[in-house]
């Protein structure tokens, strides 16, 4: 399959990434293998002005350096011209509705929206009064494009998707939701490891098991050893997101989750390490860790840049 | 007339955009149809880059969503290059005094400033020491490119501007100065509706009526029927400016004057209505008249980015 | 010595500009000049886009008027993309490890990095775990940028450096380092006047005095006749920074040190005055001497952007 197939298809052109809910499986891989090629055309300096004269508006309610700059880096890259602003500079749902705020937007010629925020229903109103796509840069709920990067950078060092396990350690919020769904979508087993009271909502892990293709088994546990048995890749996030106050319960029930040599030990041989950044060493993972053969966290943080050119490309091109 | 004649004039290169009150209807008109040029190129998709290689310091001390994104993406529609800097970063007035400020940025190849502040008198202080445009996005006093918007959509709307009537419901504040001034400058009865205490400065009243052209009237009443028989144009903003605490006896003085759907029907049959937005629903707009026929308040918006173009190219272009 | 020539040298390409400490007295003239043809170039409209497709990591943990304007212009006028990112964006150092982030960064086809920030550590450790150039915009203890610019403004009027006299009032922080390092380079006496308890790390004084070439003076003293004796250039800084509360006793030790007509008239008859900016006219400077005929400060803030863009050039071109 070559680069100028995806534009032939178009099946996903003018779409929203608010959540891989709305994604087949076969629309997953059309953006993993643009993203393959568009890393490759970057690698080799080839130009690709793919998105010139576009404008993408890019809102942030959470400050953060990865989705910030892959998202700028990666639209100026596809010859765009990005638009940062913070919820600071334009105060949306607070200041003026977000019905409001879109159809200002899209009537000043921006052509899409990427969007860092807290709530996932922020994202459903920007897509319902707007006209452009809306991309999800993260809300509390999901996190797409951070999963769409992940399972880029599986591929490259497993060479296919179906087959393998994913154990995921930390709490069922946004990275344990998305990884579920994309996971559960090209054929992946994955793994949801925390404390009961900690586990993700039982809607996205049934939507997960009812979308999962190739006999996947999503699967959430509280048993550390039964959940790094058989892992391919090996994923954490922080125990306490940007703004959260520490809870010494919580890091408490927490620190048997923690990704150190002694749990990569009990995954398969080549598992690889992954973390979505930023890490608190000696909280979720260990310095050992994250600086070890088996860490592909920067692969990892670079492959958001590409995943989401294939984002931008496949939705908002003409 | 072609939109060539208009570089050909160049009546007001490199002039300020202070206030409307340092502009002749001549003038407003050749910026009226320079934005109605610059709209069907944009429209056309044809190229229109003319302050290529120009930079435009875009200084904001209160944030906006229109302001900003309008001024960035007509700058760079023409070719330019944006510098948007937030009060914070540069402390300007604070840190350091705004004549020596102004005298740096022009050494650092800034060919033009955009400034939203609070005091007038800080943009003539800035066009007192610099030898560049400065352009004002809004202060406590005028708002003079949010009416060039708003004539330009009249305008759209019934191919003409002397003669129309436009009522504003709303506070003696910057809007009710600059559609004074504005409207009175083309020929338009220009109505300001408000409670006795919050009517405009008397100065800007006999300012507005000294420049009317064709026997434009300039009112100023609290009387809402009186105000709004005729009109072709209602118009009103927010009770409480970003910042600005709320009053409840503010409120209640200002509720009677409230743009519902009884008030659009004591206006003439095809008024529009338009707000500088962000508009608050239930305050001093209802959600019927926001989202109804008569609204042309996108458009307006709109307009902000093809009026804006056209100061910028006129002010600044070689 | 031609522009074409500085390609060819490529001695200080890929290197780092944390203080002057690691540059050469050859490495210094090197940048000087190249700033010079740079200027000739930007006056002539003549474009020299070096670093086109490069980008540069703008980060900012202190507002700042000059260093941001100067450093985004100048990396446009190269051709190559600013990505401007305050500390808010993205929490260096508290959110994140430094040596994460900028590992994050190199990997997100960022070209190099320009800061401006508190601790020269944390300078230091970014070009510890990076392979991208790292600029210091200002720390604490050194502003290697300005001193360029400062030089440049000195070469521009008098013609030479070596065996002239700079003279700073004011306390041995940032500024006081770096003039005594850059002057002693150039074989610039220097000589820091500062009350006794403000005076700056005999280290650093020690490291100037020997990296003086000609036999250039490095002097502190309290004695401000005996500082101003013989200057060609007199320079201040602010009593306070950015953040600092006003301290009346520091105020009152430091208010002899004020430069206005009477210190000037101490000076060499032809000497300049120069001041990094902002200024508190009142304080460490007076009116008359700001907007007097020997103020260069207008001259010397210019010199900033093409101060940088040589820098910028020489250590990131390929």
């Amino acid at each position: 399959m070559t680069f100028n197939e995806y534009k032939a298809t178009g099946k996903i052109n003018n779409k929203h990434m608010l959540t891989l809910m709305d994604y087949s499986t076969e629309e997953i891989w059309e953006i993993l293998k643009c993203a393959i090629e568009l890393k490759k055309k970057q690698y080799a300096r080839e130009p690709h002005p793919y998105l010139k004269d576009k404008t993408l508006a890019m809102i942030f309610a959470k400050s953060s350096t990865r989705t910030r700059i892959s998202f700028e880096q990666g639209f100026k890259q596809l010859g765009g011209s990005p638009l940062f602003l913070s919820t600071n500079d334009i105060q949306l749902g607070r200041g003026e509705p977000i019905r409001d705020t879109v159809r200002v937007l899209e009537r000043m010629n921006i052509d899409g929206i990427m969007i860092r925020t807290y709530k996932q229903s922020d994202l459903e109103e920007l897509a319902k009064w707007g006209h452009i796509p809306i991309i999800n840069g993260l809300t509390d709920e999901y996190h797409p494009c951070q999963v769409l990067a992940d399972l880029l950078t599986v591929y490259e060092k497993f060479g296919k998707l179906e087959g393998l396990k994913l154990t995921f350690f930390g709490e069922g919020f946004n990275m344990a939701n998305s990884l579920m769904l994309g996971c559960a979508k090209v054929g992946m087993d994955v793994c949801i490891c925390a404390p009961e009271d900690l586990q993700p909502d039982p809607a996205v892990v049934e939507a997960a098991k009812k979308s999962a293709v190739g006999g996947a088994k999503v699967t959430v546990t509280s048993d550390v050893d039964e959940a790094v048995k058989g892992a391919d890749v090996v994923y954490t996030d922080v125990f306490f997101s940007m703004g959260q106050a520490k809870d010494p319960a919580k890091e408490a029930a927490m620190m048997p989750m923690q990704v150190n040599s002694v749990m990569m030990k009990k995954a398969n041989p080549d598992a690889i390490f992954l973390h979505c950044l930023p890490a608190h060493r000696g909280e979720e993972v260990t310095d050992e860790v994250m600086e070890g053969k088996q860490s592909w966290i920067f692969q990892e943080a670079e492959n958001r840049l590409h995943a989401q050119k294939a984002v931008m490309y496949l939705l908002m091109k003409e």
